[in-house]
């Protein structure tokens, strides 16, 4: 039987700046990545949300992105390998103490915006994020792309790893995201992206590559926490998963 | 037979910006505590300063400060408790993955610039501090100044202690520093920084706290790495505490 | 016949981050001081929110903060005056090439948050901010709160200046601000609000200073902007302004 | 008479950070560009080093570049045309509150490190980059990499243009600079770094643009400030034009 996780990016506030509704959404997801304070999130922010996705009892990971708050980490930025896994290493371990303290554990490090996408197609820059997470520990679960090459390296590397679905987003044929710029791209209708969650949940993707299709099984099913209706969309998604007769629980149970 | 820690606070540099002479002066140390990013410091600049500490087999300690690079952490900046103890437990951690990567133990904590001037003497700021190092670990070790009251609530909270004395700095006569605007508050020659060193290892310190001068016993002296002639004060604080027939290790050891 | 100022403190967002009604209220306005970048704001909103202005035919000010985005410019940082005049003076350029850009001019600069208030107090810091503002134009307007000692010295050296009201904040029987922590001491009905802002625009505030009272007339009302009614205290506001026979115009009119 | 202006990048400290020998370095330059603080310099490093400019009686121009002072503006970043602009023109009016305060002009502005090197082959940056400069002076120059796009678009936007040589790179034999990799691409003898300004001062650069060589001549020459031996390349320079009956002198002059 089919078990699939529902995660959701939180923790993005920043002092006075209040975004996304975390607490309202929390009781149906069941792991979140949390904003680490280089491209959003600050301790305070960081402290609270952990404290409320240990009450939820959600599986919570780290993510990392660039030094770039006034881009929101979405704007691509330079960096070498060297300062790339630096960068990873310290955001993962800054959110660490927070988890640690209240006595939970971390499960898993999914890379935040331009560092999430570049991750999928830029073979240096994933291997940098994966050896920062695999020193801090191999017991993270690197959280990417359905297909991409973070997942591939990640495998490669002797990780484990969480295949990530966009439950708003649009497929192209190939498999891949539909850029933001297309007609489409963006599903805002809580029951067309529920109907996308179970399809994704029991099909998969089919990633083409050179022309031969792969099947490749979602792990966990990415719920933006900051559309104006995210909490629709997360009820929505879960009910139609539950009656689909998917389970859902976090890849860490 | 006495033993004493030679400690200095490095890993300060940021980017391009090179500051102290780290690499030359840890053959002389016995522990040294790291800038976390805030105040000073990058996750490349920890990441190569972790990897020669653990060369040199130095303590290593997170020395967190106030988020303020332009004043180098030096500049109080008003922050209620919360504030404070999220922002020392950020820190705390951002630096642990570095030194966790490596294998080896993150020892003590040692608050930095004006968060450590304040926690001498301010009750709240002290306690915040305190307890986010607990929060994080109870075998860390809290490294105040001697005789200040973040010393006095540490060991009221549980935490283990080590008294810090300056050789470069002058001392008034109830045992607190001379404010660096006096004449003689800094100490640049490198034979009475130690002499300096060799009595607050044999002496400690009186206190005079309503006319009862308490002595505390000193268990770690800085050495100011950023001073000219570093090198100069650390050789000769070295050998005159070793003619002196002092033990020279780390408090953790 | 008495005329009055209505303020707003705008451009407040940054980046992702959205804060403030701002296209929503300037309708009613007749002046803003917008934030230069330090404690919010960033270049992309600062340039919006100056189109915004000029559109509504406002005076547009400089709001120079503390360079603390974390803390929204609201905690006291510990500067030398040299460091006061230097960031003052860097703020209000940055915001003036976005106006001179337009061919309008800036009319105005009133410090933010913790500056502002600790202004009202310090002789040394509201020395280094009238410095920064009339080493940059003689032809500014110093807003300052009613009473002030940024007011005093600004008349002291030769400055205008707009003394201000806060129609949502309680005033204590000596003119002073009432601290925030008192009940009563932030006004939320749009009534009250009204009705307050008549009284300070007719009668001004009576400060007593060593049991003299003085009768200070108030130039300027300011109107928070990013309270949930923030339209209805600014509609409210103007409707009884102009009812009493109050004209509302910007004092660089 | 061929004349040149002998220019230097500075003001690039910040805080406790010192960086270049910009007073040393004064006495032979003609022109400065100054950092505005996104990637180098502080208010307070601006504010002294426009001082010592004006007392050696140099040309002021501003120095913008990346919001990224970890890596000194010379990682490239993704912006939105609509960002550059009005960062650039943030930078601008930030540097031109010191100038104007002391009652001299700023004369011109030029890009710095990924900045710079984008703006000479990527259109829509070089034309965001000139916008921002064109609407807050049509009297400013602006310094770009001799024939670069930069340089095309500013003419056709009706500014003033400055072309700019290295007298401490290698040029390729297509008049483009030689990548920093490569071997010969740093120049370090003082010697060969004044015969190479009197090469570029008297016969410019010759630019082959699909196999038609365009000989393009140099308005400025840039000096390293941050090398070792800076001191002894700009003095070598220096007698080295005159030597060669060269005026030197500021664009602006």
């Amino acid at each position: 039987m089919r078990s699939i996780d529902l995660n959701c990016d939180m923790g993005e506030s920043y002092g006075r700046y209040i975004l996304g509704r975390d607490e309202e959404l929390m009781p149906y997801l069941t792991s979140v990545s949390l904003a680490c304070g280089f491209h959003a999130g600050d301790p305070v922010v960081i402290q609270r949300t952990v404290e409320n996705a240990v009450k939820h009892n959600l599986a919570i990971g780290a993510h990392p992105g660039y030094p770039d708050l006034q881009g929101f980490g979405r704007r691509k930025m330079e960096m070498t390998p060297e300062e790339v896994e630096a960068m990873v290493l310290y955001q993962i371990g800054a959110l660490w103490g927070f988890i640690r303290s209240i006595g939970v554990e971390m499960t898993h490090v999914k890379p935040h915006g331009a560092l999430y996408n570049q991750a999928a197609e830029d073979y240096q820059l994933a291997k940098a994020i994966i050896s920062a997470v695999r020193r801090f520990s191999r017991n993270l679960t690197i959280v990417g792309m359905a297909g991409s090459i973070l997942v591939t390296i990640g495998l490669d590397m002797g990780m484990k790893i969480a295949q990530e679905g966009f439950v708003e987003r649009g497929y192209l044929a190939n498999g891949r995201l539909m850029p933001r710029e297309y007609p489409g791209s963006i599903i805002h209708d809580p029951v067309k992206a529920a109907e996308q969650a179970v399809r994704l949940a029991k099909e998969g993707i089919n990633i083409q590559q050179e022309n031969l299709p792969e099947n490749i099984q979602i792990d966990t099913l990415c719920i933006h926490g900051d559309s104006p209706n995210a909490l629709d969309v997360a009820i929505a998604v879960r009910s139609a998963l539950e009656e689909a007769g998917i389970i859902i629980k976090n890849f860490a149970a």
